[in-house]
């Protein structure tokens, strides 16, 4: 794990949706970026916290309650055990802090699903 | 704590340099925002990783053995037990992710040091 980035120059790299790549470890949270475009699974983290921080575009976190609507700059803490699915109606760039050993479809396993090792290639 | 924030406006509310504010809580993690320029002290948190995200402007982050130069956009895990010591030559915006219990002037205290508490205002 390297101990510097660019995240501009690191965001240039991807080219798939819903793939998180991992870019830093800070004690025991991984930091990922990812790109988002279109819709994903509803999923709970039941033990752990999930920040969203919008670095580029706009990005709905639907929970069952509520809609959080988030422009660049803006960011969410989704708390542990609170079932939610992000929305990106066009493409979103986001920088996400989750512990180490979450997974990003929660609870669920779907075609999204991508393994911590898939993460960190 | 707000699980919601607008990174430009809670950076505007700053007044005071090198006083971190704690704007979100991610797991184990405080995510902090703090307006920089000048020195600061060196210190070590022995412990505890440390990252710097530069929101905008430029940051040294002296180690003992060499500078980290960081410009807006770019990010650098400070690993735990290394002897560091930030310099803005300009204003910096920098966003830290630490553990909660990570003091920012880590095994010092010094004229700049802020509580936890204090950084919870």
């Amino acid at each position: 794990m390297k101990d510097f980035g660019n995240i501009k120059e690191l965001f240039d790299q991807i080219t798939e949706y819903w793939s998180p790549k991992i870019i830093a470890e800070v004690n025991d949270d991984y930091i990922k970026i990812a790109k988002l475009k279109g819709d994903f699974v509803w999923h709970t983290h039941e033990h752990e916290d999930e920040m969203f921080y919008i670095v580029k575009g706009h990005l709905e976190i639907q929970l069952e309650a509520e809609i959080i609507h988030l422009n660049q700059g803006e960011y969410y803490v989704v708390k542990k055990g609170i079932r939610h699915s992000p929305l990106a109606k066009q493409e979103c760039w986001v920088l996400l802090i989750e512990k180490k050993e979450t997974l990003h479809t929660g609870d669920v396993i779907t075609e999204h699903s991508k393994t911590i090792e898939d993460q960190l290639k």
